[in-house]
């Protein structure tokens, strides 16, 4: 019984997909995931806008996690940042999040990100308290502000 | 008397880093800034982290946005993030915030991006109304978590 972290395959894409939709779900938002399997294989292994890691033991997949690189005009270098982070029901409580927490940092270190980044609903404690424990720092001063649909269209002067 | 808003070149970078060491001081953080000529030089113009716009009045420097590219499983596509807007006090008021704005709207549109988005600290009330003018709606129930320097060492189990 071996936690084995690996690089996502375009063979993956319909599992991450489930995923997403499942980690949508478990966020309160089912319909928001306008994703398809072929959007999700263009940006990973197309355009490569982001990267994905699959957590699996003894070849059953326990959980991803999905990253991509941001940038910082205060440290002057990229970071990484985890868009979604998610580990099936059956195996929530095994270290799995932990696992895959310590395999992106390790990420980041190996590419000299200057920080570890991602974000976290204000109502899901059992998440910011498993985040405390890991060594993260709320950044509690910013609020994420976002355009888009129609009102990207507008702001463009576009419509 | 045009604005004019051009994309970044190297000979910009001295500027750039003037105008991110008076945004940190704006920002109440005016050591926060480790970046230099070279970490700038080499994320915008070597590695492509980011890339970086300039708006200037009869070549007079007003502003400047440095964004990049983060990507959603929601929508399934990359958005467009920007991490610095900067305006020179002489000229806010005058429009350059906005013109800033209406054109990376524009460059999310051009490539197709599904959000175009930003951090904003809580207690910056003016830059706040200015983004809901502007149609950018708030994200309140997402916070953001980091990890870096010994944090980081120590999550990856290198310390």
């Amino acid at each position: 019984m071996t936690l084995t972290i690996r690089p996502a395959t375009p063979q993956d894409v319909a599992l991450m997909l489930r995923f997403v939709r499942e980690l949508a779900e478990f966020e309160r938002e089912p319909d928001a995931v306008k994703a398809t399997e072929e959007s999700l294989t263009q940006a990973l292994f197309g355009e490569r806008s982001a990267e994905a890691v699959i957590a699996e033991q003894d070849r059953e997949p326990m959980g991803f996690a999905l990253f991509f690189h941001n940038f910082s005009t205060w440290t002057g270098r990229k970071g990484l940042y985890l868009e979604d982070l998610y580990v099936t029901p059956e195996a929530r409580g095994s270290g799995v999040g932990t696992a895959l927490l310590r395999h992106l940092a390790g990420i980041a270190l190996d590419r000299d990100c200057g920080r570890f980044e991602w974000a976290v609903l204000d109502w899901n404690t059992p998440a910011i308290d498993f985040y405390s424990a890991m060594g993260a720092e709320s950044m509690d001063e910013w609020r994420i502000r976002r355009v888009s649909g129609d009102a990207l269209v507008k702001l463009a002067g576009r419509s």
